[in-house]
Parts: C-alpha cells; sequence; structure tokens
C-alpha cells in the first residue's frame, strides 16, 4: 500500500526556508507570488491489512518519527 | 490560485534521506515497510489569470529555481 505523508509547519511557525524561496522567486522576477511555504512529502511503500491498520500505524510513525508535532502538522493520504 | 508542487529525486538517484528514514523506521520497530522516498512540497499562492499561465508560470520556476532537473522531477497541481 502507498502512503503519503505530508509534514509542514503550522501556521504560526515562522517558515524560514518558504520565505527564502519566496525572496528568490522575487529576485528572479516571478511576480504575483502572494505566500510560498516548503514542506516535507514522505512517500511510503508500506505492508498492511487494510487502510485502518495503515492509517493507525502511519499515525504512529508521524507522532514517533517523521513529524515534530510541537511545530509541524502532518496529513496522510493512503493509495491502495 | 494556489499551486502544490512536489519534488522528487528521479527513480535512479540514491535517496539518502528516504533510506535514513527507512532505517530509523526500522529501529523503532514498524515493521512492513518495503520503501520510504522523501520529497519537498512546495505550496504557492500566486495570482494568474488562468490555469494554463498558471502552470506555465509554475513550470519555469521549477526549472529555473524549486527543482534541480539533473537529479530531480516535479509535479505540479492546481487549486483554484
Amino acid at each position: 500500500m502507498k502512503a503519503i505523508v505530508n509534514v509542514f509547519l503550522k501556521p504560526g511557525v515562522l517558515d524560514s526556508q518558504g520565505k527564502a524561496v519566496h525572496h528568490a522567486l522575487g529576485a528572479l522576477k516571478f511576480g504575483g507570488v502572494n505566500d510560498v511555504r516548503v514542506g516535507k512529502q514522505i512517500v511510503l511503500d508500506i505492508d498492511a491489512i487494510d487502510e485502518a491498520a495503515a492509517r493507525a500505524e502511519i499515525t504512529e510513525m508521524c507522532e514517533s518519527l517523521l513529524a515534530n508535532t510541537v511545530i509541524e502538522d502532518y496529513t496522510i493520504e493512503l493509495e491502495s
């Protein structure tokens, strides 16, 4: 089963990488960019009995390793 | 318009960050993980006349800044 985990900084947290990209796009004369946020996308190929089991296991992975839940949020998408 | 750009290493390129996460998940006793790949997700809020114009502009951003096309592939999703 393929799982896609997106990890992003929480809204209130300064996204310095996003700000740097935003600034660089401006320097390259790309106008009309209002905001840029940069996150991680982690694609896992896992064995799981069903979607519920996969989601539970991946949530545990996110809480313990993939995301820093103090400053980051995550979303999980499953593709069977 | 919201645009989501996913940047991943090309299939043949060693994904050392993915390998490290895979190894760490194993060390944390998460079994059944066959593969892990780690990429970047860049979320842009841009002003564009229409989807075609937005896609063209973002493609140019990817080619010139957001992705290293020698070793990375990218996908673009648009949400109006």
